[in-house]
């Protein structure tokens, strides 16, 4: 028999559950149970929390006498939906020792067994979108559980190496060319019937003016010349809330930047490495991404800038892409094919850019709960793009609307710079 | 002899700093000392600070010979420029004992005494313009001055007025009519010659889809309308920031609003008084404004919406608008003429709109450490449009861009409702 | 052959490290792995930090050519020894996924072999002194280990039980007898050659007044009484500090009693069970213990008057004591014998005294690093005194001075009330 | 006629306020009105509290028909009687610009017409212990007004002084004696008559051993000796809550050490001035007094001790010392007298002592809110003895304990020796 579409999306299922697990594998139940920060969450709870959200969005609802295997999961992996009842406090995720890191395997085994049920029964074809929300979800934790696995690691002098294999270039950082877009009332936003998160529709209008996008990333090389220049200590570059927040927290360098001996390596999931001057810069808060284009005499893009610029991609925006599929876990040198494209748009780092996270005009929140997914974050963040070397393939689109606050730099965050025409 | 321009930028000069004294009058020298929180500022720290804008950046570079009063003034009331070298602390203004309030009114004259000389001299066509931001910047802290002291008395259980006249109204609060304005490519920001912060420059166009803004600002009836519908305990409602501002901060209602024996008051310039049900609800967060139009089903406009909204006004946007010069003090019920137009826009409370605070396109700040005025400021604020019943005539632009933190509830802030068409 | 004593030392090693390792066998890596608060460590840091220290202060100095299994180790587990080395900060030992439990387990393999040889040779009887205070140590770490594992599963919603097997009693709480001790000077501190902490020495000679003690802990019932009664919210009992940490902490019962549908419950090691009103009230602060007795119309013993009523228990203290042996890991209700002895005063909970932890006369630390353990927390403390249902049998004596800051409650913590003669 | 004791009663009354009305004269309203920590309080609050206690504490339960200047006072000025009702914010005294300066004295007059009414009245024989009690209170707060204000201008960084004129000495510090004093049973405690506060009582017997007490405090340039030795940065001779604290503040030297240009200047009340090396160290914590001790090889006296040691002080204690009267309101070197007596034990500076605080054995508090006087504090405390500069005459006994936490250093606090004999 013929597999059809409904097979296809539990083979989706399966595939993209599968990586989780696989992602999960190199870390032991310890490394799997601790929060380091109020932001980071334990791989474990990512594995759970997950699957809480089949179980709580498709199971519960949608398959006649599912039996949950526990009450207390509901609260226990509920993140911030406020709509379906109470939850554990996220600073202490990583206190929740019981149910075991083998009591969540068997968790997410019940509740694929469910699914598989359900993919298999009449509801199949309705369910179908909600399988789908659930699946980017789902990817979008594999990336958070690598970076908060970064994260903890890092919080260790002994350094750990979540994949010990180094994947070094011996690249020269190619110079930065300048691409030129012309403005224009132009269109931004997701309109087709693919999947897409909420928050990046509808497809609307904007108007922008001519600006040029620097062909590649900021590397390590450059920001390091930024440092020397005295550039954490000059305020003339940064906003008031950003030279704030470094002197409160005591910042010289990039989050995972280290100087041993008067010289600068950096920590990655492959452990404490050499600084490679010719790699983006990675893990910069939105404060430091601002100051640097400041010192260089540039600017960020606009949300609306990059999304414009990057309709100038080719069609399979992924080929070549440095994604989680590389298995680099780390961002990559830009090779410039002389296309005159810019590269490193999708993939190798997610680019700050100079857009507060705001609701795209008529946006409209899914109803229930699920509506909760973006809209109530849309205060004191701004938009990133392009996805990073730790995002599925799959999972990236050039509508996409990343978001974290301005402080934030454990996630693999970089900086591209723009300038009016 | 027929007075030239040049007296008559001596006149506003002297009008402007008058005024300051006036509204400091009322004051004994212990209200004028006080800080109660990092936010507010002394009324005495207010009236040397005004001054020292003007020695630093008109005496000194450009009155030969000027002597200051005391080389200490230039670090205990520079505010946050950086450029000009080491400040005091800001929660620390409210130590400062010495210089006393007579000290800091001989500085006044000191400095007035030069400016005279300046004004009176060859340079005065060139630094007119600085003057002119110097008397804007003055005029801001005047309306500063009346928020700071309003917070100052409110933490003081005797509730002292500062103006014991109450003006209250009859009114019965007006039924709100929704305006429609037409979108498509509009232009906003400042263009012309008058003088306008660099924060509203360039003037440029912007794409706006057609829209509904309401008549009139939201009241205190309204507001408590929504309090009883449980407002504050229905995250639904608001942005995950604000439900945990609400929850952190235990609010229940707007800042200055108080229930004694099961009734509600408001603290007001004029003491305590019965919360009026057809006055605008006043000092809300912008949290709190979200969450109140998120619950009537409606939105914030955008700042450009509210731009184009007011270019519909009368030219004469201040005739009959409730600014500083009413003695008001305290918004009052709109009354609406009949000739449908929106009332309110201009005076009684700044708006809170969905915009984050950012630069427009094309946006320079201007050289030196003037520059430092405003962008520094564009992260993580709102902006509010329309000023207030403590900002003075002739301070007020339908271009003109005010900003606060989220959370921040001390000025004269409100809420008018918007609409998709 | 007939062992020696150093035979006896050896095998008192081998007992006491082989406890250290059956108290936390129930215990998943992940139970083992995190810190809930500073105050707290992980089961598998006291496993390694007590290896650390026969390490530190036996073998480095005293095996030659031993070989350290890492030496990242000295800073990782290094507790509060300033004079060895750097040390990791003690907040952040939840943090250590790495090493692993199974790590740990082989630092104690080759810690043990190593000590086995050392104890072998020429200097055992030089080092058996320091060998002793390495077990004691391990000891109080059995204690602590069993009491950060309480605090751990206190913070899962599910109430993991460490033992699940419940010991209750059926037994009515017996009245409390008054005790009469006679003052004038007498001796405590301890003096012969058995071992102490360098703080229980010299003994000396003190000077009481006439005082009586109580025969029991006050139970459960009575501290419910003090309650409802209104204690929480009566300053009039408490010291000021105390009624600010009650305000502050939103305190209004023990640290592990749970108001569940209107019934008290305690949270135990055998999970969460219904309030024992037979049972001693445990987990209290020194202000609580402070105010309870203030209520009762009472007061504390000091730890001379402990000392001095202990002195009259029959020589054998430890015979039927609540100690770690009795499995209980719960205090349980007095059952007076008859004999005119107070009960309970080794083991079940450690005794809060009035006393602040303080040298006594002629008080000198040891020389060097191992100096630290005791005289650089006398500030800020209470004494404590006779063991609790976590305490090895072998590791209490009636001069024992164990210490706490007044407002921490997650040790095994109890009242007992004194009163003037 | 000849003036009967209640005369001489309501002059000591008129003598303590008019000196309370002497200390601030030279203060502004401004310098009266600001709280620079919550452990400050403005000196206009000084002056309404103490008003406040003979209000109520005398007026209203003792004199009828006596009708208070505002009912509101009773709560903004009680400090923290909870028997007597509701109180002010401590941290928010600062905020009270209302009563205004000139308010408060108005109400002082009003309170001292009516105390000279009651103390003609036939009441007085029966108040007169309460009206002493008042009178002493109110000589505290004389100290505290200094060195509040002290603290206050200590964060201007023009350094004001409160008294210009500067009475430096030439004089060379002495060598330090040691002087012997013999243990065994000894009386400590206040026993006669005479006024004391409750927590002097009862004179009781103490058990001491041999010792040795130096004759002078330590002074700056002793203390700079111990800073120059590393003595902030060598964790051996501090306490653990003492490091700690001096990492988390900063510390490098006492509270009113600056560093200029290479040298040491000293904040005083006559302004800033270089540091003196004969004079007393000042201004140091009771973990800075404990480090400095362990550093010279020595220790801190036991408040047993240093009374003992007082004990063989001339009869006049106060002939000679260093109190308020002198008017230098700052320590002076000590001048031996060859008489064998230790110096400055009376006057200059509070001594700390090694005893925490804690009720003396049979101590039994007032009844009602008086009784909150003392015994509330009894936690985390340690006493200083002897009085400083700004202690008036006639308020100083050897018998006085006063008591501070250890991290506290804005009193006149200083550092005498002592060792075991």
């Amino acid at each position: 028999m013929v597999p059809g579409p409904e097979d296809a999306l539990l083979d989706r299922y399966r595939g993209v559950r599968a990586r989780s697990e696989a992602l999960a594998a190199p870390l032991s139940p310890e490394d799997q149970q601790v929060q380091t920060m109020p932001d980071v969450s334990p791989t474990k709870w990512h594995l759970a929390h997950v699957t809480w959200f089949f179980e709580t969005f498709l199971l519960q609802p949608h398959l006649p006498g599912y039996a949950p295997v526990s009450p207390a999961y509901a609260t226990l992996f509920n993140s911030y939906y406020e709509g379906v009842g109470p939850r554990h406090a996220r600073p202490r995720r990583g206190f929740l020792t019981r149910p075991s890191l083998a009591d969540v395997m068997a968790y997410r085994r019940h509740v694929d067994d469910a699914m598989a049920r359900l993919l298999a029964g009449a509801a199949r074809e309705r369910i179908a979108p909600l399988v789908t929300l659930g699946l980017h979800h789902e990817m979008q934790h594999q990336e958070l559980l690598l970076m908060d696995i970064k994260h903890v690691f890092s919080c260790n002098p002994l350094h750990p190496a979540y994949d010990p294999a180094v994947r070094d270039s011996a690249a020269e950082a190619q110079p930065v060319r300048w691409v030129d877009v012309v403005g224009g009332v132009r269109e931004i936003g997701h309109g087709g019937d693919a999947f897409a998160f909420d928050n990046e529709a509808p497809r609307h209008d904007v108007l922008l003016r001519d600006f040029r996008i620097a062909s590649r990333l900021v590397t390590n090389g450059e920001y390091r010349a930024f440092i020397e220049d005295g550039g954490y200590e000059r305020p003339e570059f940064w906003f008031m809330d950003g030279i704030e927040t470094v002197r409160r927290e005591g910042w010289d360098a990039p989050a995972y930047w280290r100087a041993v001996d008067g010289d600068w390596y950096e920590f990655t999931l492959s452990g404490l490495r050499p600084l490679d001057p010719a790699q983006p810069v990675s893990h910069v808060s939105y404060y430091e991404a601002a100051a640097y284009a400041a010192w260089a005499g540039h600017r960020l893009a606009t949300e609306a800038e990059w999304e414009v610029a990057a309709a100038a991609l080719p069609a399979d925006i992924e080929a070549g892409a440095n994604l989680l599929e590389s298995g680099r876990l780390h961002p990559a040198p830009a090779v410039d094919a002389g296309d005159g494209a810019p590269r490193q748009m999708i993939g190798d780092l997610w680019e700050w850019t100079a857009s507060a996270y705001a609701n795209y005009p008529g946006f409209r929140p899914e109803a229930g709960a699920i509506g909760e997914y973006n809209g109530k974050f849309m205060t004191n963040q701004n938009v990133l793009r392009g996805g990073c070397c730790a995002t599925p393939a799959g999972h990236i689109r050039t509508t996409y609307r990343n978001f974290y606050y301005p402080h934030q730099r454990w996630m693999f965050s970089g900086i591209r710079l723009a300038a009016d025409a």
